[in-house]
């Protein structure tokens, strides 16, 4: 089965990737969830990274803060497509893990979604757009959400 | 044959596009390169994207500047992975492109690359990247190519 | 009657144009409010702004945050004046929003007001300006308003 | 007839605001040009707002850079609509500019354009585009130019 | 006796300012507090300045947030110093405040403080040094408050 | 005779403060320049400041760059007024500078200018504007160059 | 003993450096705490600087927040290595912190962590890693520290 | 001998770092320069630092731009110190190479410089402060340094 690993530099990032996890769980998507930490445990992702696409991982979602190297890190080690999370920090609300996640060199392509939950939502969404252009199952079900979203929004009014 | 969509708001963001072009032609990708704007051409890029996925687009690259609006309209509209490339402005240096194209809410994902031309060649890769999943001729090349940056680093001498 | 329209990409924008809607009441102007979304309703949005001319709208108010392509999005099917609310954001507290308001590439101009509640407030008052241009009563009523807030500041004793 | 009057805080705000007034010539709008300063010469400004409205203007353009007071000073003493134009600034690039155009109080509604030539030129336009809701003809030739816009775009080859 | 005008955009900069006008008091300074806005009271503003100089100020304190105008408007009518204090704001926190109170034009200075409460406190001891310039009364009790401050650190104990 | 004191950290930043040294020239007001570092020169900066009091030094002028402490070094020498003048930077284009310089701890005030040569001429003024509170000829220069800046500005035709 | 001297600029600024002080004290590394500011406390500071040195001390690590001189000031009274911590500010988060530590001009380095309670933690060990340089006790410590780290981040599971 | 590794992400920031190697051959220190990339040589990178601590390598220097990940990777790697140059970049200044070198987490320790040449040349300098700690010599010259830059700043006549 084709699998989307979603690893988190800290776990204090679990809540903001919470929604996102739930997610991929709706879409009974394969999927694996790794605390790993570019500074902290840069051999065990390393290995981890190397070992994933064996296991069936097609596409890494890498939620970081601060000066966040993981999805980077990650990036260089795979050619498998890489999307960032940028948590939000508490000095500087995330603009920190944004630029430290988004201005990667040319050659170490990491695809940023926007900073926090929202972010998080939208990796998990991307990573089953990826998927989902070999999988007509998966594709099927981003149609149906999003057309789910526009008849959530057209029912409101005020 | 799975191709890529490459969109750009105003022509003279081919400039900052153009090695992301050559990458995809050295690739052999199939690949279609429009000037489409969110703002100045609003239905014919909604028709285009309706259209795209008909005609074997798999992806798609929007590259705008400013509030560059372009990358998310086109997620808008499809449920095909979109990439986001911020083009660097005379005043702000990008910083709007890139907060414009990266800041998206939940629901509708846009993978930002990097503000310019890194950004620019790092969507190429990572479209590339995207198709190498269900393709394993660009995945070779894709883990070549890596392997050429690698060796090209180790023979600096300084 | 000439009408204002004023619109919403998320129904949690209500908060911050509470106040505006209710100075248009104040006013007795006519106007009407949607939530659509350049993102998740954009056909919606294109349909909408293309009928409201023809319902006697004249001018569009748009409040979106983040990557807010909605002001935007509007201008881009109209020539009738498009005014943007940038809505404060969680993490970067509206200076995204700002940005893909107010910097619009020449040719389809957006009138960006102040981040949050105050903008929105503007908003409302700027497109009351804009229909007092033709509407004696409405501009003889912004006229006594703003002899009032002058009478407001002058009362204070501290 | 109706007229707008284009301010500029000083005489080298021009090359900023020439294609604006190209524009508004095309048109055959009426408009003045005035190089009066919040900061210089305050109660020249002052007069001159008090008695524009008497001369037939009904929109106001301001451009002013740095610590950009113009716009809400005029805005303080009219209830007719203020269209301010931020111009670059040599270090901080016009975002102070545009802090100080666009982040005004509730009650004096400044309708921020985007920072430079793109955004004089979208002052002009928007400027037409309010006088535009009473007369057909200027609406016309806005309809005219926004198609005009979209028939060059689609006509690039790339 | 020479007089400190402390003059505040709206009342709800009190808070900010209050210390600085106990430290006022405290130093048996003459001075006087004011609430006048460069936007809603503009005429008042003015003639305020205007005779103000003739009632024995020698120094003005303007405190405003957002689109701060009112210190460089003050300036613009006087050619006593006038020193601005940058009001924290809800989105921006006081950077719009500070880039729109200190970036002024050649010509027309304004004296910035620093953001909030230590920049009120600070404006009230430097409106003190001027006038310690030419009253060693109050050049004295400065010396006494530095050394005091000098005191006070020196017997932090950790 | 009164002075100014016009201190830079570097002799590079000469060209910034050229005009201003002019202005004073002009004015014939008494003054004096130093080539002295917070960072590289504290004993010597220390030693000039507690002695320029006596040699009838009245208020400082600093201008730094980067980490700019020059002026609020001053600050915690003197009771005098200290104008800090920010140096655009080759990196941050002077927002270093301006922060370093104005967000002064309460206790220690040090009153900024705009970036770069516009604030370093005004910091001559502001200076200038202290002294003429005691010395009416300075008062009136500056009142006569107020009026000369603007008829300056009502000459220009456009 | 080879001694870390931990300076704040401010007693509000031990809540950010509490855990690094612990962390000291966990090594059993030589350190004393003082408070002294560049501002409120120049002489005291130099002084202390001066004497430093023949009492131990090894390397300094300097807490400020604002426009934090301290760690730059500190340098450049020694040729000791000098940290800087730039601590959280209430209105620009710091931000103003970081550049007034980091952006040291070319001649006086100063090692700056980043913004908050990680940077103080940080500047803990990285003084320590200097000292580890000459003592294996340090050197042993800080690499059962890293393994540490690695082993908890390890052991979560999700 | 005591050495220091100067590792560059690329061989276009030879330009930022070639005085501060000037300055390392001045002083006669042991010094080896790389280029090395934490996105494109990930594994030689790890490689080299595990072999440079065996080779007499003290004290790491790494300049980087952009998402700048290679002096957090390197401090991942060992427990020597590590010291950040931040290297300007084209859009955002280096304001993203800031962000990313010294927002380091809590445990991972990086010591920042300045953005560009004055970075480098301090980041030789710091690690001379370094191993001055345990080389008189080096401290020696390190002293006469800093006398050097002080006659030279107060020779300069204005």
């Amino acid at each position: 089965m084709n699998k989307i690993s979603v690893i988190m530099g800290s776990s204090s990032d679990l809540e903001t990737l919470q929604e996102a996890i739930n997610l991929l769980k709706e879409y009974k998507a394969g999927f694996e969830v790794k605390v790993l930490s570019a500074h902290r445990t840069p051999k065990e992702l390393e290995a981890y990274v190397g070992s994933a696409a064996k296991n069936g991982v097609k596409v890494f979602i890498a939620a970081a803060g601060g000066a966040a190297a993981l999805a980077g890190v990650i990036a260089a080690h795979t050619t498998l497509p890489v999307i960032g999370v940028p948590i939000e920090t508490r000095s500087l609300k995330g603009l920190d893990s944004l630029l430290s996640t988004v201005q990667m060199p040319a050659g170490i392509p990491v695809a940023s979604m926007s900073i926090g939950k929202a972010g998080a939502k939208n990796a998990a969404l991307f990573a089953l757009e990826i998927l989902g252009i070999g999988d007509k199952s998966i594709a099927g079900k981003l149609a149906k959400h999003k057309k789910a979203m526009r008849v959530k929004v057209l029912k409101i009014k005020i």
